[in-house]
């Protein structure tokens, strides 16, 4: 019996980065019929602790979320860099950037993909959880984003 | 109250284009522990009816489903073009390329999509329904496909 290494098979959220986001979210909403979300900007790196590839960065998103079934669209304008955001904005534009697995053991987990080759690219914490995105492009076709929640 | 235009707003499919989708099958196989599936080939035009901007096309793929909770990750192996998988492939390598939602009424959502300057791609039949694909890039920041099934 095969069993999800992740601890579940459940895609939890698919990344979109965005050149504007007040547009694409207002696109989103008029032309879907979907509510208008928020659009909220990550805390500063003070908080965030924010790390791409292993040093401090003060990079920053805005965010929206779009509700739709078992998993949110969500929709990433990066601010300032370096990020995993920003790297995928200016090398193809406005694109879907990943999908996303709600995880326990955080740790545990990217030292299990960085067995499999996949290296952590960003990381940081949140209000009530920590994420990480990993560069599964080689082995996966997509970056794959780790969420912990407490 | 906001309705879903396309009549709901779930996503049933995420699809990634790949170079090698038996390498990148497994490796989805592997790494995330989940039940390797067959790899099939679309059928023939002669069959498929394929259309790329409005005009018949040989191009084909060869297709891989991982089924995740409520929606198909599929891998998608461009062969022999124009095709918008093709496209993606050259434009931007293995990268994810569309979020599917299952309609009914196709030639309805496609004129209303078009209405907003959302403009069909790539059109095609499969036993048992048929799909297009929608630049929506500019709008949404993804290519949007439509799954209509009978």
């Amino acid at each position: 019996m095969t069993e999800p290494t992740l601890g579940n098979n459940i895609v939890i959220q698919v990344g979109i980065i965005v050149r504007d986001i007040e547009t694409k979210a207002r696109a989103w909403s008029e032309i879907l019929g979907l509510p208008m979300p928020n659009i909220i900007i990550t805390d500063t790196m003070d908080k965030t602790q924010a790390e791409y590839h292993s040093e401090p960065t003060p990079a920053r998103a805005k965010l929206a979320f779009f509700h739709m079934g078992q998993l949110d669209v969500e929709l990433i304008e990066p601010i300032d860099a370096p990020s995993t955001w920003k790297d995928q904005l200016d090398q193809h534009g406005d694109s879907l950037h990943h999908i996303a697995f709600e995880i326990k053991g955080m740790q545990e987990k990217i030292s299990y993909l960085d067995s499999k080759g996949i290296r952590l690219v960003q990381r940081g914490e949140y209000t009530g959880g920590r994420y990480a995105y990993l560069d599964s492009i080689a082995q996966l076709g997509t970056v794959l984003e780790l969420l912990e929640n407490d």
